[in-house]
């Protein structure tokens, strides 16, 4: 049963946009009071039982605006929690993406308890502060500001994107004619390095790949077996040296082949985007960059390989003399449009046997490791693939001037290097989609740490105010 | 103040060598009861309260049976124990020592707790089953069992073995009379893997480096960076495949210079000990070794580079997709004779600068960062040489020729691939020292689930016994 779309009090509707700014400066206290309840509701994907208390949280405030959303269910997955407004008179509408969940925490890790929000000079921190609770608080925000909105407007809040959104597709195809819409407006990611308002056209698809190198079948001491038993942290690092130069280009046979080309119109807005190279190396603490010189905005429309972390036996107050019997590699993989991600894990494996292993997608038993002198375990995560809507179209354009008007000159980016579901909207619904983040890009996120700049939260209320009050035409 | 040494009481020393046998299996009960006790102490070499606990279990067993031992100390160490038995007339000294400390434990990798001793099939497991309190339990047994030394003998038993034997040089140096002595017996380490008796008569010495490789400041998200911020994982990968061949040769300039020749009674003795290599293969489920085809017992007179743990971000539960921040390699190397640990120490650091890295022994702050493209931190542990003792020499025969009539045919190895602080006695006190060891080399020293074969703790009471009561001439 879907609940009857609800209108928006008149007298709500009745502030000009352009009173946003002075609605929000003039209500910090209380829109912070909201946001750091919402925030202080852990929000990790695997733990079920607070994801459903971030769902509840966003259901009671949209009810306490007039708004009755309902959720949208599979099973086994998050509620997706959807609301609507309509318009009288609409004939376009425009559809709200965020998502409540955040990445897993190590609480050691952090100068403060990840879900004890924390202020810290011009920023609060907590998990999601940015990534992506702030965009679903920035248009509660909105709403209370007066907005007018001329096309229906829905909301979508997801509940398993840094799980790599596992039952989106299922949702969108059991919703199909629910979540029928115009414009999906992506509120996820960061703006643009000089902390101007960016807006994105596509984002890399994503990857995931769990590598397990084999030794001995247990830890044997270094003395008595060293330079006889193989090692398994060595032959990962062999075989992780293989895969990229010291340039960052990969070597994977075939790793760049297929990406589709840039439009002119893409081709100039990447040549147009701010150069923050020197700035970012500074604030990093970096004295060289990888990619023979290219600047980031270029090397993010390439497909990447990256190492998120290994392991083997222990370091630091564990450490032991030991030849580990074990090694594991982590290693991320960001696609672009035109490359396939299954694809490109194949070219990754394809390559992994050419230096001599065997794959396995199990820990081997003792006859697989007297057959083969080399034994990687390759354990494949879910992904998705790159998307890209046009900048090109009468919407991508209404949507640039729109915001232009509201906070001045944009980054418009033809991609995002970071990964949002995006294809599928483009691809699965054939609707364009656009990014519309706000958070700063210095936000930690998916680290420790993990803060939104306050002012991030201001403009972003104001970013995401102008598109709720978009005009109907172009 | 030294106590007056003691003599056994005759009654005790009425019993003949042989009869040790019988002595063990009529005993086991009480033995096992005894040793399990001693095993059920923790005894990680920085955990100072627990150290000490262990030295009061040894004293109070040695008190029990009349050897009043007393307790070596030097400043932040931990007592070593130390005793004596005069032989009336006996004109030569043997010193036995071991040590009651063990290596750092991780409690989840267990199958059992490591200081709740438990047994399994033919063995005990707890942490130290092996190495290296079973000796220290065998020599308590010898004495139950009634040897009639003829040399006098001392014990010294050590705390802080597994932690480098940092003040050991110290003691050794304050105590240099009372530790008079014409030969050292070391009781460390394993036997042969085809479970015959072995003795050595050196030992590899043994350094630690821990190599830190820096990327950006903080960790950064991999899709908005990857491919452009340098990965520390990726870097130390490349770093460590630099330094060996995929046949594990070390190919670091100079690794291999100044290795001390054997004699011709070391070379047959190499080339006399048994081949296990096929046999230790399909116990540790390798498929193949390194070190192109030549044997275990020769690798390990070779000095080795050995990659003991490797640790970047987060794997498993906890992984993100970022680009850490960090990425640490801990490297233990070992030595042999004619190489000096520092010397090569600083032969990697050569290498890792002939890498293009900047070497620094703290965390870089960000001008270091901002001057230095690859910078990696290495911080060097204490060390020490190999050391060896002639086979050649009367007392080395002697104890070969009364440990095989004990015993039956042994394996006699000129270095033992593991290190034990042998260059103490042979260098600084200028005395043979012999290594005896009794554990099975299948314990997992040094790792989760340490445990002794029983049967080799009964032999070594054999062994050890023989020893106690070995000639006074060759």
């Amino acid at each position: 049963m879907i609940p009857p779309a609800v209108l928006l009090p008149v007298l709500v509707l009745s502030l000009q946009a352009q009173d946003v700014h002075a609605y929000v400066h003039a209500h910090e206290k209380p829109i912070l009071a909201s946001f750091t309840q919402f925030l202080a509701i852990p929000n990790v994907a695997s733990d079920k039982a607070n994801i459903g208390r971030n769902s509840e949280w966003i259901v009671a405030e949209l009810n306490r605006r007039g708004i009755k959303p309902e959720l949208l269910d599979v099973p086994n997955a998050p509620k997706v929690v959807f609301a609507r407004i309509d318009v009288p008179g609409a004939t376009r509408t425009m559809t709200f993406y965020a998502h409540y969940d955040g990445q897993p925490v190590e609480p050691a890790k952090w100068t403060d308890p990840p879900f004890q929000p924390t202020f810290h000079g011009d920023r609060l921190f907590a998990r999601s502060a940015s990534d992506d609770k702030a965009p679903i608080q920035a248009l509660l925000t909105a709403l209370d500001a007066g907005v007018k909105p001329r096309w229906n407007i829905r909301f979508f809040f997801e509940g398993e994107e840094e799980a790599g959104s596992p039952h989106l597709p299922a949702i969108i195809e059991k919703y199909r004619d629910l979540l029928k819409t115009d414009l999906w407006l992506v509120c996820d990611g960061p703006v643009d390095q000089s902390r101007k308002q960016q807006i994105y056209f596509g984002a890399r698809g994503v990857t995931k790949v769990d590598l397990t190198i084999y030794g001995p079948n247990r830890e044997l001491h270094s003395g008595h077996y060293g330079n006889w038993a193989p090692n398994p942290a060595m032959m990962l690092a062999r075989l992780l040296a293989s895969m990229k130069d010291d340039d960052g280009r990969v070597l994977i046979e075939g790793f760049y082949d297929g990406i589709a080309p840039f439009s002119a119109t893409e081709k100039k807005a990447l040549a147009d985007a701010p150069a923050n190279d020197a700035a970012l190396m500074h604030e990093m603490g970096l004295a060289r960059t990888e990619g023979a010189g290219r600047k980031l905005d270029e090397l993010i429309t390439q497909p990447s390989l990256n190492v998120q972390g290994l392991g083997s036996a222990s370091v630091g107050e564990t450490s032991r003399n030991v030849i580990p019997s074990t090694a594991v590699a982590e290693i991320d993989m960001r696609l672009v449009k035109g490359i396939d991600y299954n694809r490109q894990v194949e070219r990754l494996m394809e390559h992994i046997r050419k230096q001599g292993y065997f794959i396995t997608d199990r820990d081997p038993d003792l006859d697989m490791r007297l057959t083969h002198p080399k034994i990687a375990k390759v354990v494949r995560h879910e992904g998705y693939n790159a998307a890209r809507t046009s900048m090109d179209l009468p919407v991508s354009r209404q949507v640039i001037g729109t915001l232009e008007k509201a906070r001045g000159p944009l980054v418009a980016m033809p991609t995002l290097g970071g990964s949002v579901p995006l294809y599928l909207f483009t691809d699965a619904l054939q609707t364009p989609a656009i990014g519309i983040p706000i958070a700063n890009h210095d936000n930690n996120q998916h680290s420790s740490n993990e803060n939104i700049r306050l002012q991030n939260l201001w403009d972003g209320i104001e970013t995401l105010a102008a598109l709720l009050n978009m005009e109907t035409q172009p």
